[in-house]
């Protein structure tokens, strides 16, 4: 069955070991913020510095798994129709808008809607880590400049995931304009037996 | 007065806001391996994450802050006479060995000499985050591949941080052979009041 998850939003969920997660653009130019903690033992969670190092690239795609900060395996990427993920930059918050993007108002954000949905399982503001950002285009100069670009995902790309651990999962719809070409769209999630 | 940090070792010390923390390569071509925790409350700590997005830059030097999981700046960079530092990478651990280096023996660990130095300070192996990676020489391919080069640092290049909050440090020499061209030598610091 195919959840939606609203623009600007989030939701949590336990993912069993071995079952399928796939998360959809269903139209297209979206991000969704992606994070993971063993379900048995919520101090293993998902790590960008393990993950970068042990796939040995910037570019998370099909055939690389998620790894923990415990040098495990958390998530395997069976499946990626776009083929353009961030594991760079942190989930967008309350800050982000602030101190990057100059404004001074309240704004919805990927950090406070994954505390919101992970504090029911016991999950503190402080253990979120850096989120796997699905479909997120960040491009990099020569010089390291880091920009952050409309996703190239069109209507019904996805990412499909399998689980190699007992996991809670947190997941967004993104909230920064800079992120999705000023869209707010929803995010799609499905869970799966098999894929 | 210059500390030493001896080869494949490391150390944990406060550094008061305000103060400046110098981190020398002596002999040339060393990694150091750098974590920060708020000493007013160690659920705070350093983020790559956070620095990367507010800096907009792979390339953490001169002129840049070491941001936090809190959106707050730990420490700036004054002073960086090599100019090359990684901030993607997780600390090498025993199985960075095993699995990244196919080396199924002991082999002693960034990870494992700041968990040891930080354990007094009350801080768990699995709260110690991505480290900015000081001298650390990582290059990137146009197609996103991370390869580690052997640093640039001549004998005598340092970084020199001012502290922006009261902070506890952890700092190692570093103990992967690829980090520094095989070479296992020493890192040193001093702690000073003026730069």
């Amino acid at each position: 069955m195919t959840e939606m998850i609203e623009k600007q939003s989030g939701v949590a969920f336990y993912l069993k070991k071995g079952a399928f997660l796939k998360v959809i653009d269903p139209q297209g130019e979206q991000v969704s913020d992606l994070v993971a903690f063993s379900a048995n033992d919520k101090r293993e969670k998902l790590s960008s510095g393990k993950t970068l190092d042990f796939e040995s690239t910037l570019f998370i795609t099909k055939g690389h798994h998620l790894w923990s900060n415990r040098s495990q395996k958390m998530m395997e990427i069976i499946e990626d129709t776009n083929g353009r993920n961030d594991f760079l930059l942190a989930p967008c918050s309350p800050e982000t808008f602030h101190i990057l993007y100059d404004n001074p108002h309240y704004h919805p954000s990927c950090f406070e809607n994954l505390e919101k949905n992970l504090k029911p399982f016991g999950i503190d503001a402080d253990d979120i880590p850096t989120a796997f950002n699905i479909f997120m285009n960040v491009q990099l100069a020569p010089d390291g400049t880091i920009s952050v670009e409309p996703p190239m995902s069109k209507p019904g790309d996805y990412v499909l995931f399998r689980a190699t651990m007992d996991l809670i999962i947190g997941l967004t719809a993104c909230s920064a304009e800079q992120s999705n070409n000023y869209s707010f769209k929803p995010i799609a999630y499905e869970i799966l037996s098999k894929p």
